[in-house]
């Protein structure tokens, strides 16, 4: 469910009949705040208060809401940060992952939550994915952006070599092994994602590819190393190329899956590109993990206008992900 | 005209007949070339070849072509660098300039020319905007972007604090005044270029705008002040935005105008948003030119399938700035 406080429980509320198209839903939350959704969203399903995993029949009409934090949330203001819901939002997130761990479910999908709210409560995580990493034990892991759309048919994956980072701090936070893991990631996921063959090409760090090591040389001494050895182990990658023409080539079919090197280089273009329905993709975690790809919009909390595309999209792709586990 | 080797002569065969549109236009560069495209192109409009630019009636059947080389260039073969072609682009353009800064025409638009090209007759310029600094003794010069199309149907403006440069230096490439310089530049030429009256949005350059300095300090140090400056100089700006999300409004029509940070940040949704009708503007120059957003695509020319989209609309900006100069 996310930070109570913010879009959450509306988008669930909102999202809830397309969701049984993809997954048996549980809610991992709190009912009231659900009930409260329902009614600003004029949903018409009952919530189903489980304190068991495995108690809840969703359907049309019941949304089976699983209890998961002992916190008490009526005191929480729509689109106020405190340490109460931050702590709530937790426990939903730790809740879900060892529900995940014992096998009584299949994967996680996730609202927002306030990296605020988790700071209030004395919970010292950047967001979602760090939490998700400690609790299952993950050194190596990435963020993916996906999207479809009018724009991308097949659909397009990105996976950032550095993310939550100073641009000053990117250039020697983007290493031979780092772009070299991020490609493997990306293989592996986007053979999973996509029925077609993975396509996936590499952007390059510096403007123009760096003309020939006219304006920086990370091209030559660090992206096209890794590039070479990842396609000599059968990744089907090529790069580095320019990063202003290479998401115009997605666009075209040529790639659908592309390494960014820093987070506005992948983030600029996605977001062009899907308008709501990107979707968060965690990949190097032993479990299936994706989540809308908005923040908790505390601005608009608690009116009932949220959409729910994105949480209807990462629920589709993380049941798409679910089913094909074992694929090669 | 640019470097013949390039598609030059084949856009301005294709383009002709919709410049006479919106100006009066003479061709500046070699007419054997210019038959050749034409003939590549199957255009039916005749190349009339002329010593002085005002010789040169332009109609859709007459293309008036300004002989300005001395280089032989029946040598050079489509799609090769060679010093003859780039010294003759050079040629084209040092007699375009020197026709606008004698009165005798309006402004300039350049076909794409091949930096190889210029470096192999001697000439060590980057490229265009260097020269035309340099021959009108120009020392604050700043590259816009602008296009128009079905996503950004009032046009956007996206002018860049830094350019060809090394990702690693863009940091401290960033500087106050660089800033503030360009919102001043943007401002001043999209008060010409649009009806409506500017809406200017400077980017981040961190992501997130830095999350309240936690990855990076810019944004406060130096970017905020920048536009605080330039709020008080009366210049509706805001910022800076982060930059993923600062696109996204652009579409919405929220902006009109953006500054950014390095080139990659404007070049990556310019080129998703615009197809291929983006054009260049140079600011900061004492006369008028617009150039087209391409380069000399040495790949395809000589096959006659060039698009004269961007040709085309780089005239229409520079008619419409000719036209607006003396506005306020």
């Amino acid at each position: 469910m996310g930070d109570v406080a913010g879009i959450g429980p509306e988008i669930i509320a909102r999202a809830w009949p397309e969701l049984l198209a993809y997954a048996w839903p549980v809610v991992v939350g709190d009912a009231d705040w659900l009930r409260r959704a329902l009614a600003l969203t004029a949903g018409s399903a009952k919530v189903q208060a489980i304190t068991h995993s495995d108690e809840g029949t969703p359907s049309p009409d019941v949304i089976p809401c699983l209890k998961a934090t002992t916190v008490p949330l009526s005191d929480v203001q729509p689109g106020r940060i405190t340490a109460a819901a931050g702590r709530a939002a937790f426990d939903f997130l730790a809740t879900a992952i060892d529900l995940v761990l014992a096998g009584r479910a299949d994967g996680i999908v996730t609202a927002p939550l306030h990296k605020e709210g988790l700071h209030a409560a004395g919970l010292r995580y950047p967001g979602h994915t760090e939490i998700l990493a400690e609790r299952t034990g993950t050194a190596r892991f990435a963020m993916m952006l996906y999207a479809r759309g009018p724009q991308l048919p097949h659909g397009l994956g990105v996976v950032h070599v550095t993310l939550h980072m100073a641009l000053r701090d990117v250039c020697n936070g983007v290493t031979q092994e780092g772009v070299l893991d991020k490609i493997r990631l990306l293989d592996h996921v986007m053979r999973r994602l996509d029925d077609d063959p993975p396509r996936l090409g590499v952007a390059a760090l510096n403007p123009h590819a760096s003309d020939g090591s006219l304006f920086g040389d990370e091209e030559r001494t660090i992206i096209e190393p890794a590039v070479r050895q990842a396609a000599a182990e059968g990744c089907p990658v090529t790069g580095p190329w320019p990063s202003d023409t290479l998401f115009v080539r997605a666009t075209r079919g040529d790639f659908n899956g592309i390494v960014a090197m820093y987070h506005d280089q992948g983030h600029i273009p996605l977001k062009l590109l899907s308008g709501l329905a990107a979707v968060n993709i965690t990949l190097g975690l032993p479990l299936v993990r994706t989540s809308v790809a908005h923040g908790t919009a505390y601005d608009i909390a608690g009116r009932g206008c949220a959409d729910g595309s994105s949480l209807v999209e990462a629920t589709r792709v993380a049941a798409r992900l679910v089913a094909m586990t074992g694929r090669k």
